[in-house]
């Protein structure tokens, strides 16, 4: 069974973007379980003090044990949500443990506009950096304001919902 | 007397983008006065909880009252620091007062590499959206690990000095 | 009267690029012409052979004369039409004539998917450097494989027109 | 034994782009043979001529037959040089034959100020379409008006030529 963290840009609990997480959850392909991380209690990185604190260390448990990372990324004003880069930014200090470097990783997202195209582009070269696999195919761009979402933020689009299946078989083979 | 906000992605005390912007201060051409924003205390905006407590609220009067902003854009990871665009983020929510739209901002960072120019056209990106107006040039490229910054954290090599200088002068020319 | 030049990323006859700049050629403001270059006999700058032959020289003359640019960017594999950016490139090689620094600038494109927003932010960095000073709105993305094209390659959806010529206004203001 | 097809954006005899191909392929690692390609008469492409024409034949051939790319990323302004780009968009009309789906591809890049980064991080969203797997690490970025090169555009830094030679070794892993 291959584990896959799914992380949220957003933190709202009607989001769009975790509601993309939810669905994959409910509808991973078999041999492929899903966490989805909670980034509610997370502080902001700050160099003067790095000591993780409870909901870090969480998250760096979680990433150890995940094969795999699922993103979706909240875009605010054409860049990534705040959030979702201080989860990696805090990732990123744990080096000898691996928790990032190497890891298969698919990103989904949705928003207005260009359903998240621009924030995806920052984090995928976020990504070189440490060294994520991102797939480059299938690309997962959903529109928030449109009739793809239910109140609770549940995609409820049949096209959408394909795609999000199908990237998972595109994550689940290379994991 | 024109006023400018500065703001650095960074929140340890020694940080060499927050000397920049205390070398500016204490740098500022005729006519311009500089205020430093604090961020230590800002949440992560959440759109569940939307409305701005204190620290928030301090931010959106020092940006009301600011004629230009000057940006440390502080890069982790190839994009920009959290703390940095959760601020932008927090004050794009308040359109109807114009925190942002139509201010002349210049940009500046520090880091190791590329001296966070890989971070600093990230937020160019997000300045079209904002309306911000950033300079184009000078670009101020800074390298954090060399001996351009004292254990301070501030800037210490004339070249990076003057640099903060002119771009002050080209700041001030369009406020 | 306000000069522009307007240049198309896409050397084809019915390109949709181009048909968003001959609509804006035929409903450009009171106070504004808008000329549209033609790139076809342009060669790939190459170091070797810096001189320019009379197809750059034309171009570097319609330069001259241009108060303002617009830009049909379109878009190939997520970044910039190889044209479009040779064109500009060549230009930034007659430095002492000030072709295109300080020129307010505003950008369109048609395209699949995404209606070239990816190839227009790789532009707006190109134009950091070259100092063009670009509008930041309205941005003008449009769908090139929808029906707000004819087969001349010519803009029929009426929104679209609305935001070219809203456009338009926008880079009249700023000449 | 492996091929790689090395390509530069930069189109003139000493050129220090071409000089980065030129000392890979005379320090490929044992199983690995490069060819460098030659674009000095590539055609733009334009989608009312789609024909190749024999130089666009002769570079589809050499893409055929590479188990994997070595691209050069000449930086003009800030983005790719037209030569390196224009080649892969012609090369992605070919889409039946496989000419870049799937292909292990290494970026280096020789420029002033930033070592061709700004172009490198184009290119990778470039290939996010053409779904090259661009490898994360080693990054070559090098200083094309420092002393890294000699006259004839042949990199004699050592530290430089380490950076290749590494590079080379990494890419061979996954072809």
């Amino acid at each position: 069974m291959k584990k896959v963290l799914a992380i949220s840009g957003s933190l709202r609990a009607a989001s769009r973007n975790t509601g993309l997480l939810r669905y994959a959850q409910a509808n991973a392909p078999e041999g492929m379980s899903i966490e989805i991380a909670d980034l509610r209690d997370m502080p902001f990185y700050n160099a003067d003090f790095p000591t993780p604190t409870p909901p870090v260390t969480r998250l760096f448990e979680q990433l150890r044990a995940a094969d795999g990372l699922l993103l979706a990324c909240t875009e605010y004003n054409y860049s990534i949500a705040p959030a979702l880069k201080n989860a990696l930014d805090w990732a990123s200090r744990e080096k000898d443990n691996h928790l990032l470097a190497g890891k298969p990783t698919a990103l989904c997202g949705a928003a207005g506009g260009m359903g998240s195209s621009r924030a995806q582009y920052h984090l995928r070269q976020v990504a070189v950096f440490l060294d994520l696999r991102v797939l480059s195919k299938p690309e997962v761009f959903s529109n928030a304001f449109g009739e793809s979402f239910n109140a609770a933020g549940d995609p409820v689009d049949e096209k959408l919902q394909g795609q999000i299946k199908q990237q998972l078989q595109a994550l689940l083979a290379v994991l």
